[in-house]
């Protein structure tokens, strides 16, 4: 027999106990009685540099960031520079995105600070990997495929830095509300999951509990206040504009009447629209013809602006499931809607959930740099060649979709935006159903029953290899960008396989 | 180089890549394109059979559910009915807590289909339990406690079944309306997180994607619509009456005034009564108590009642923090007040998350069958050694509280609660700082720094020491229950270490 610390005498086994540990008791000893045991120390810590050195940083650790603050945030850098400070080497950064903001990464680059990203590179990180900066090639995810990885440990996360709106002293982080209110956190639920220390670095500290908060202190290890996380002018990303260009509203409002004919719109239909001005647009075309037909949809999922806010107001849409909340009407909405959700990234898009949003997606509008004709769709590179773009959800909403719409005008500077051979495959062709342009619909031949839907609608429906031709007409077979032999991106695909490298361009 | 399936060259490997997989193409021939592979099969299966054929169910697996319907519950007798028919056998039961409803288990136990049961049991399977029926011990777990065994593995979950007052089609689970609306779904989370598949029991089946939810879609494998999950009328447990017993009332107020002179009651204080008829008293008293003081409390925590949800509204707390609602008004509350939030068991008393809610408690009133003269406290078996009842988040709130007060009348049906040796230990007396009976208040010794308060404000402080003796004065000194050698029940403590053992009732 064993006594344990509350006197009683335990066999020292029991039929069905497998490991029998008696019970110590908990007592320190200290006039506060044993309790003090139950009672952590506190998660507010004066200084990041603390917060770092708590979470026992090392060379060559991987640390994580979400993108919600868009190019207004301060987060990263500041992290980056306190970090170079402590004399941190060979960092990977696992941004869910990085900004032309963010470009002070490249000093760390240079430095030996970071060593390798795994993440999307907006703008001025992405032009610098293809220029060769890194020794590692770039690892671009899709929303989807970012949780999947850290899911099955492809991607291991020491320590995730989550940038908070708001936070309380036990880590209860909240988007909606304070001077740097971004609304949905959905990319940073994965980060708070899966990192093995995780530190919330806000500028407006709230009184415990915080009452509507995103994600929960029982995954938050500390608390870093600090004089501002944002630039709230910048992160309200100047993508959302909606075209006012007579040729892209062609294309928008033929991209709205493919969708109309398509067979998908009926009541409870879905949508999810791409951020790119073509793609908002065409949500408004839609938004006419729903009200004309008098079609009450289900919902509308993932970057949500303030046109949706007024669809589901409007109560054209039931739901707006939101992982990224584009504009302050949309941060306003969600904070007071409850028909307006948020929803995490793993939620959204992860295949290794079990059923995501996308699964149940009607219809995805979304962009492109180039399609080739095979319908492959190119959203990461440039037709020079050059890395300035995130997948974003692009190949997630377009595998989900019953039916995955490009807007893409044929030509953008001069450049065609429908080649034989696209740079990058990002998005397959085999999950991409029609390419509207201003000069007419290709379908995808494989889908027999969206012709059949849309012929003798007044739709110009158009071979591929054709639209290829027209743009080719206008501007002369394009000179292939030159690359070297460095593999300077990867693009995965959802499921985690390879579907495209990235060559360092010379 | 391998070619892959979107036509792609790469090579064997790339640096930084740890294992290429190429992508393989989703496509599979059909004329719905690639995506099928994207789209899962429907969850909403016809019968709860086929849900847990699906599941792969084998002889052994362990089968876990929440309690939130509590004595109205129909799920956890449909489901073993099922099994039972389908010839499972030996199966290890992992609820919350069972109520008398499910005495049909014990059919089951002696039929072969149930061997054990991990989790708590409240009146007949207890009472069978201490009688020998089983041949491995009940594991008593607090609900800190089960949670965290799910997380570290200790009890590894085989199919959850969860009682789901309402659910969509991809398996988003609420609890606030339907017929059997039972509020917070907060013991079931962990469930849902940890068990290897998950099946949603609903009486609902509400429109995709349900707008407010518990716990999330991508957690469920199955939805299975059935006639009824519960009986709304036993859903709102008997056990929540206010005592209006005058010497109970006594106790109650007595409580009161300990707190309001212990040191802990000022703005911002947190409390959590437990669900017993003194407790509830005492938080009436308190309500007044903090009216005449003008203290503006923090939260409410545990099982919330209409009186928490009135203080609440009535502004004196700012948050409800629910893990289980225990009236209608709770219920309505829930659904309404974004300032009542559920919350998780994990969040609420889980030892292993980072951080929760116990920790930050001021004080906890709570019941007790025995308390011995070192402050230990039984809540499991009665004085005649029959295991009745649960842990419940007895444990968890005394460890986290700064002032945990034990309210008991000195004699139970003649048996003296006061005691020189518990039958069990539930909760360590280091953890417990006050008895308040109707005979006087016991403090800690240890709690010199509460002695002191409490000294001179006309509270009748005595010795436990006496209080015992005065309880013996009055009944005699009880004899013994007479115990077998097998061991029936198993005390883990919340951080999974053996408190103690309940042996068998001769």
């Amino acid at each position: 027999m064993i006594r344990n610390g509350v006197g009683r005498e335990l066999p020292e086994s029991i039929p069905g106990v497998a490991c029998l540990r008696p019970y110590s008791g908990n007592a320190t000893g200290d006039s506060d009685v044993g309790r003090t045991a139950a009672r952590r120390e506190p998660k507010v810590l004066a200084s990041l540099e603390e917060a770092f050195r708590r979470s026992e940083v090392e060379d060559g650790m991987t640390i994580s960031f979400h993108h919600h603050l868009r190019d207004g945030d301060l987060v990263v850098n500041m992290a980056l520079d306190v970090l170079a400070n402590m004399g941190l080497r060979d960092l990977v950064l696992a941004p869910s995105a990085l900004f032309p903001v963010h470009k002070e990464v490249l000093r760390h680059v240079r430095s030996g600070v970071v060593r390798a990203i795994q993440g999307s590179v907006n703008g001025p990180v992405g032009k610098a990997a293809s220029e060769g900066l890194f020794d590692l090639p770039v690892i671009l995810r899709s929303h989807g495929g970012r949780v999947r990885a850290m899911q099955t440990g492809e991607l291991r996360v020491d320590i995730a830095v989550i940038a908070a709106p708001t936070a309380d002293s036990m880590g209860n982080i909240g988007g909606v509300s304070g001077p740097s209110a971004c609304g949905s956190l959905g990319y940073a639920f994965s980060d708070a999951q899966y990192a093995r220390r995780v530190i919330a670095v806000t500028d407006t500290l709230i009184e415990y509990p915080a009452t509507a908060f995103s994600i929960p202190q029982t995954l938050v290890d500390w608390v870093v206040p600090v004089e501002r996380i944002g630039d709230p002018g910048r992160i309200v990303s100047g993508t959302l504009r909606v075209t006012r260009d007579p040729l892209r509203l062609i294309i928008a409002e033929q991209a709205a009447r493919v969708i109309e004919q398509s067979g998908v719109f009926v009541d409870g239909f879905s949508m999810q629209a791409g951020a790119g001005g073509i793609s908002l647009a065409a949500s408004t075309f839609i938004r006419e013809r729903m009200r004309r037909a008098g079609i009450q949809g289900g919902f509308i999922s993932g970057g949500i602006t303030e046109q949706s806010v007024e669809m589901l107001e409007e109560g054209l849409f039931h739901t707006l499931l939101d992982v990224q909340s584009f504009d302050t009407a949309a941060v306003a909405s969600l904070a007071r809607n409850r028909s307006h959700m948020e929803m995490s990234a793993s939620f959204y898009a992860n295949t290794a959930a079990k059923g995501c949003v996308v699964e149940r997606l009607d219809t995805a509008i979304l962009g492109a740099t180039q399609v080739d004709t095979n319908f492959n769709v190119n959203v990461n590179t440039e037709s020079d060649g050059m890395l300035l773009h995130g997948t974003g959800g692009h190949m997630d909403t377009a595998a989900g979709a019953k039916l995955t719409v490009i807007v893409t005008p044929l030509l953008r500077g001069r450049m065609p935006m429908i080649v034989d051979r696209a740079i990058t495959v990002t998005t397959p062709g085999d999950t991409v159903d029609a390419v509207v342009t201003e000069r007419g619909v290709a379908v995808n031949p494989r889908r027999k029953d969206l012709l059949e839907n849309l012929n003798g609608k007044g739709i110009p429906l158009v071979d591929i290899h054709d639209l290829k031709r027209l743009a080719e007409e206008m501007t002369g077979v394009p000179r292939d960008p030159l690359f070297g032999e460095k593999i300077v991106g990867v693009v995965e695909y959802r499921d985690g396989s390879v579907i495209d490298v990235i060559y360092q361009r010379l």
